[in-house]
């Protein structure tokens, strides 16, 4: 008798690696997915290119896509949410609300919540950084969209800018709202921005405001060299305070902290690098599940660190940024895991009834 | 018919977590460990806790090695090294070298590569940092050694330290010996031992000399909030030239680089943070094997960002440090997708003439 298919809730980066993993080995999989396609974040918010090496961000998403969802084994539902779960490890009945077709319900032996991350929203930053104020002020998020559409300007004037900067760890590293970790991906994403954005305006300055530049492992190499070296971007370790209109323009405020002086610069854009908050997904599926989620709604792995995808509930998974700050490499990664386990789940547990 | 084993080479973290996945999901697998033992470089080097929840290494890493060794699907040969492959994917004819009892061939459909790490040997680094010529000069192992069997002191006296420093990137991020990248977890191992120094000698001061503190993630909270405010560690960004002698203590001299002047300050103890470079065991195996190697050794994954494990060979993943610096998230969650993926080239493929 076969074993029930493996539920995964969520069409991005994990979602998809999770399904198509599951299904090479041999395992049926739904795959639900709240929108009207798949690909996740970096499809709904428009990415151009992928840290560390640039990938075009869209191509690659249909590839995962079309990958995942062209296996004979997955069953793809799109505008799909999952309402309520009943039974256990081996034996989960999910109730999904399938946009035009209304409630069903289905067994799946395991499940993979792969649901992401939503970009923090700017305007809850602690510093008055002015993104709702002045429309020169952006995020990483409206900068790659930018950068897909191959025109970087300032968005007031449609013009060129002159000068760039990225202020680092907005909504991340701070505790006023509540927000201490650090969101792991926002320094090699203002890199890889900083690097695009020298090379489509060779004329433009680029700064990078840090508190510490966390390019971990080999992107040390692949953007933080290449960035400094080549593209000679300039990273001012600091901290800006303030942003504020002038002639035109805007004035950054705030400190080098490495050259113990204050900062007042003029710049063009400023490019605020907000960071990683749960996504509404993450919260209501975490809920739905019941799985134990931590103080900000990212779901729980007690297991940590040697196992980085077991939630609280036995034959429930996560994987990717529904689990914290992850970036692209863990979450394809936690993928496996997760899918591989979600398949024993299925399998080791007691043969439903037929 | 039954597919073929797969092949796990390495009895790590990575290693185990890949016996143990691909076992429960139904595959035979053969898992080979060079040493006389399982549990890889946290049982070898005598690792006291992991970074980032203390947790025991020793028993944690006996549990891993256990829980994989003890499925029926696994079969593990110590003392047991790989010396010639032929055949492709699916189809693997493997040649072991088992202690004991010589060469043997063994048919494997799909091989994981969890061969791991070696500490950077601080004699190599560009800054005379005195490993060799001074005992109380050591290296986050020694420490870790001294930490686990709940004695730490200074090995000229054997008497507690009342000073004790940490210098970053000893090996990582330097370009002159060759090593530009970041060894990932050295901020996250440093700050959880000076954590632990600090509780088991309360009247002990300890500083830890960084030039970026990489905590990313979660790792802000659960080691960098917790040393700063709970441990008094203190974090100094500088840059450390030279470690001298001088009246029966070592001073330590360079820049803060935050003060944007000259340290030079007495201590008991230096720990050098020494990096990840590619162990042995990773750069012979991946000449035998025939998968291509990055310019350090380190195995090379050509699907980064979304492959995280493929090597230049089908059929053949790498899950761990073997593919460059990762933390133990990274090597379980990898384990996973090498694991599936090991799995299904070993179904996939024609089955073998029996």
């Amino acid at each position: 008798m076969a074993a029930d298919p493996i539920l995964v809730i969520g069409g991005g980066p994990a979602g998809l690696a999770a399904a198509r993993g599951a299904a090479e080995v041999g395992s049926d999989v739904i795959l639900v997915e709240q929108r009207d396609r798949l690909g996740g974040t970096p499809i709904s918010a428009g990415y151009s290119g992928f840290t560390p090496f640039f990938k075009d961000a869209e191509s690659t998403m249909n590839e995962m896509a079309a990958s995942a969802s062209s296996h004979p084994r997955v069953t793809t539902h799109l505008e799909t949410t999952v309402r309520a779960l009943t039974g256990a490890a081996g034996d989960f009945t999910v109730t999904l609300d399938r946009a035009g077709s209304g409630e069903e319900r289905v067994r799946v032996g395991g499940i993979v919540i792969a649901t992401g991350f939503d970009h923090f929203d700017p305007g809850k930053a602690t510093q008055m950084y002015g993104y709702y104020e002045f429309p020169d002020v952006i995020t990483l998020v409206d900068a790659e969209r930018m950068l897909k559409a191959k025109t970087f300007v300032r968005p007031s004037t449609g013009q060129p800018p002159e000068r760039v900067c990225f202020v680092q760890c907005v909504g991340s590293r701070d505790r006023r709202i509540g927000n201490e970790y650090c969101s792991k991906v926002c320094c090699g994403v203002a890199t890889k921005e900083a690097i695009e954005i020298r090379e489509m305006l060779p004329d433009c300055r680029v700064t990078i405001f840090y508190i510490d530049m966390r390019m971990y492992g080999f992107w040390e190499n692949q953007l933080y060299w290449k960035a400094q070296e080549q593209s000679k971007v300039t990273f001012i370790r600091g901290v800006i305070t303030e942003i504020l209109p002038k002639n035109g323009r805007l004035v950054v405020k705030g400190e080098d902290t490495t050259m113990g002086r204050p900062v007042e610069v003029p710049m063009d854009v400023v490019v605020l690098s907000v960071g990683m908050v749960p996504s509404k997904g993450t919260i209501e599926v975490g809920k739905v599940l019941g799985v134990l989620q931590e103080k900000h709604g990212f779901i729980e792995t007690p297991g940590a660190p040697l196992d980085t995808v077991s939630t609280s509930v036995p034959g429930i998974y996560v994987a990717g940024a529904a689990a914290g700050p992850k970036d692209l490499e863990d979450s394809v990664s936690m993928a496996g895991l997760a899918a591989m386990k979600a398949v024993a789940a299925a399998r080791q547990a007691p043969a439903p009834v037929a």
